[in-house]
């Protein structure tokens, strides 16, 4: 979706390690917005961006436009059920419609051997993944691991909507994750694990989930079973945000080793 | 899906016509059928099927089980809307969806250049091209025309629960067509060639629809305004059979020797 950051290159230097040929798109997908949200504030900078792949060294960069995308009469929607209606899907009732949809249509028109794909969105991964071993794609999906700035922020292009309060404040979701990470592998009950997270998080951000999820099906589990993820959402002023980690750490590093 | 009939040959015969290599399916389709439909009753000949396959001259043949196609855990749909909502769809409500989510699978699976549908089920022939095109599959769809019975009758697996009391009134199906076809050729207002053809059905049968469509949307239109197709859907007994031809004939005979 462009507004490249580190997050998105890693991906590239990620497929470029393993494929012979690298394809970016640069798409704003209308179809994963909600008319309420922000697809006509989302941050644009294709220059910058531009130049970026370039020098990360892509092959082909595909930057369609949305009404070759979607032709006035365009009617047709891929849904991964029910898994597509919780957590981000929840919050954003036709996001992952719109995501799995623009997705087929992206791999039937590169058809990838690998579609490389970014940690911090979790729930998104899971999906595709799911969406694409249910409809037979031929393709090999790898997660590459959260980029973070130095303070643990995990690089979002909705990071420039922060000020610098906002900023300091938003380093608290990645906090609120980690101790309640720490707190799961310490032994802790999940509910107490998820309290202490919670009251790490900055008082004038505004929680919208903080769970212990199964690291293949994304369904809040109550027993920590690795694989496992704790997700998090949370509003910093207009800016939503969300992260997750692995817990435990040991399998999540064993998992990046092994190509996840 | 299996209990193949002329129709489906004739498909055979324009792949082996245009392609160096043919592969056909039998899989009959358990998400295409609603609880109280015919699945477990639909008829299966797969010995001669095999058979009839090998005889026209398939390079492949792909049988694959429902657990292979739906494990347990399976929740991935693609819908076209609202195509997929009116007169096959509005009867049987998650057949179109049961439909493409297969086709995709199919397509993902065979990679085929070309797929060759009947024109018997006109309505699924259209979404499946619709799909197809918004989700840039990069495969040919050619429309073969429906094979028929010397009276008329349009092949179909379903034809095999006909008993020859019912075969004789099935008849009526395409003969109501016929009639329809010709006054609106005539010039006769929709309402008067609907109700004319209406008439000719056999008074035994129950008629679900009879309707003018357009070619390409499969919305029903007022005036005659080509490429169109009348359709149809009747209950001979407990047997429920479809059916449609083109008007103005000229036109119909022209897109098949073009190819469309």
């Amino acid at each position: 979706m462009g507004a490249l950051h580190e997050g998105h290159l890693e991906l590239v230097r990620r497929a470029r390690e393993r494929c012979p040929a690298v394809v970016a798109s640069i798409f704003i997908n209308p179809l994963q917005f909600a008319p309420d949200e922000d697809l006509a504030t989302y941050p644009r900078d294709l220059e910058h961006d531009r130049e970026k792949l370039a020098a990360a060294g892509i092959d082909v960069l595909f930057e369609p436009d949305a009404s070759t995308m979607y032709p006035a009469n365009f009617s047709t929607f891929v849904e991964v059920e029910p898994l597509g209606a919780v957590f981000e899907g929840a919050h954003r009732p036709e996001h992952f419609r719109g995501v799995t949809t623009v997705i087929v249509k992206l791999l039937n028109i590169v058809r990838p051997d690998a579609l490389f794909l970014g940690q911090k969105d979790a729930q998104q991964a899971v999906l595709l993944r799911k969406m694409i071993a249910d409809l037979d794609f031929l393709v090999e999906v790898e997660v590459v691991p959260t980029v973070r700035e130095p303070n643990g922020l995990a690089r979002s292009s909705r990071n420039r909507y922060l000020d610098s309060t906002r900023r300091a404040e938003a380093v608290t979701l990645y906090q609120a994750l980690c101790v309640t990470q720490r707190a799961l592998e310490g032994g802790a009950r999940k509910a107490d694990a998820l309290a202490t997270g919670a009251a790490t998080l900055s008082p004038s951000a505004q929680l919208d989930y903080l769970e212990m999820v199964d690291g293949q099906t994304f369904e809040p589990i109550e027993e920590l079973r690795p694989p496992a993820f704790v997700i998090a959402a949370a509003r910093f002023g207009r800016t939503r945000l969300i992260d997750n980690l692995w817990v435990p750490l040991r399998q999540a590093q064993d998992r990046l080793k092994n190509g996840g």
